[in-house]
């Protein structure tokens, strides 16, 4: 017997990143033991800061299919599909827009912060502020009553929650209030220790070679106050040690140990994790190659998830149209 | 040969009245000759301003297709449908929510002007706000390039074709621009010589009965500088005069005279209005009662229409998302 359901998504914008990895995928593989899950390449949602260049869309769509299904994500145990492939998503979309107040979207803490970070892109559009309304569309219309989510995306959630609850009491009780799941573990910083990301050119990604993996770790920024081997380091400050600690927890205590007594050097220390990060890697690598090497795989995991999310939200839609009275 | 394709819509808001018939409907009817027709019963839109009691929704809607059928709105050589039966639309207003900027729409002239008509209802909404790229949905996904409206209508119908000029130039020219076609007729005004609405009491209903329009025609004001018979009269102030020359147009000049002369008074004249109306309306009525007497007849229009609807929608919405590549 499962917990309850839960919906997730992610943004075809890149191929995804270590910090996707350790801060979300890694996490959706262990709640598919315990959770029915819903797992969505949010392509609509990239057209909300993307619109203006998809021409890439397609192809990042299907590399971070490919990322998910790398990193562990079953998709016989799993709903995995492309958002645009389950068009009641838009419907519910546009229903839900109607009780939606604007207030609500304008004073949403993410929107205007995004406004000023992506002030070179034209995203003051309709549907740039209607992103809260569209994702609350993506996890009601199944019903989902769990989201693994950052903190960041918390406003968004309790902003769906929101939505739910007034269409509940409006019409008829439809939709679950999703709750929050917060990952257990801490961001993972970028290679120059600043938050992961592309267009910082700091980021690891999933699919990198050992060659490149070992690159990126001897360019990580290390405790700056232990230039000699013989300073004793810092290990909270150093975006070594935050690696070490997602990718081989058990082991973070005697690195701390090693690394605040001298014990080890920056560049030896970088040789284990180097080390550490190639062998996590190697089975995400394998799946990801026998996925690359098959013709077809990719669009038929994808037609086979859409197939089966399908169903559940035009029914969840049937309910909503009765309760609207449409 | 048909010039060109048309598309228009009608909020099930309520039955429809003869405001509707002249301004609109009786226009429409004539249109079937030269275009190809698309005309809807908008539901969705109806949420915009209505999402707090759809009590009613599904009964206008029925209501308000018998009316568009009474007029002469042929479903053989049109296509009549429900907007809400073809996802479609949903669609195309997600995608051009994306590059439609917000300051196109918050400048809509008619959105502040009905935050301000409708102040007693909760119309701040995400959805209300979206109106026009609705309408520039509904008439897009047909690629429509003809749309008969009123002069109210039109910043709307300018926004529609602002959107399919910015999506033509950002991806693929796909969208022609939608050209109005403005109704010949001008206004009728209400009985009380106000603007014709149901909520000011002052409408006469397609579906009202002979006995009722002759009540109603009674009630209607006239020129109020005359007060006896003998007092020669004003017709363009006269609301009777403005229903002659909608209904008679050919006898409008005849009308005239005799009332600019005091040749007949307004209670002859009245009549003679009542028994215009009554005559007009003989066919309309006898189409409502032969359709409201044949069991799922409404229905299996509507289904049919849908049917017909919804695969030039989705051979526009295939090539909108190969231009934006999704």
């Amino acid at each position: 017997m499962k917990k309850g359901r839960i919906f997730s998504g992610m943004r075809p914008t890149g191929m995804l990143h270590l910090g996707n990895l350790v801060g979300a995928l890694a996490n959706w593989v262990r709640l598919q033991d315990d959770y029915e899950c819903f797992f969505a390449v949010v392509d609509w949602h990239a057209l909300t800061t993307g619109y203006q260049d998809t021409s890439m869309l397609r192809e990042h769509t299907r590399q971070v299919l490919i990322d998910f299904l790398s990193a562990g994500i079953d998709p016989e145990r799993s709903v995995v599909f492309r958002q645009s492939d389950v068009k009641e998503h838009a419907e519910l979309h546009l229903l839900l827009s109607m009780i939606t107040p604007l207030g609500w979207l304008e004073r949403c803490p993410t929107y205007k912060e995004q406004l000023q970070q992506l002030s070179e892109r034209e995203i003051t559009t309709y549907g740039f502020l209607g992103y809260p309304v569209l994702m609350a569309s993506d996890i009601l219309v199944y019903k989902a009553d769990t989201v693994p989510v950052g903190e960041d995306q918390l406003p968004h959630l309790e902003l769906a929650r929101e939505i739910a609850r007034r269409f509940n009491f409006m019409y008829q009780p439809v939709f679950p209030e999703p709750q929050a799941k917060l990952s257990p573990v801490a961001v993972l910083p970028g290679t120059d220790g600043r938050k992961m990301s592309k267009s910082y050119g700091n980021a690891i990604q999933m699919a990198d070679s050992p060659e490149a993996i070992r690159e990126s770790v001897k360019s990580m920024i290390t405790d700056p106050a232990r230039i000699h081997k013989s300073d004793l380091g810092h290990p909270d400050v150093c975006t070594v040690f935050a690696y070490h600690s997602a990718f081989t927890p058990e082991l973070a205590e005697e690195r701390r140990a090693e690394c605040e007594r001298a014990q080890i050097g920056c560049v030896a220390c970088k040789r284990q994790l180097a080390d550490t990060l190639v062998l996590a890697l190697a089975p995400v690598h394998e799946r990801r190659k026998r996925l690359e090497s098959t013709p077809g795989v990719v669009e038929s995991i994808l037609a086979e998830g859409a197939d089966r999310a399908r169903p559940v939200a035009a029914a969840t839609l049937e309910e909503v149209r009765a309760a609207m009275r449409i």
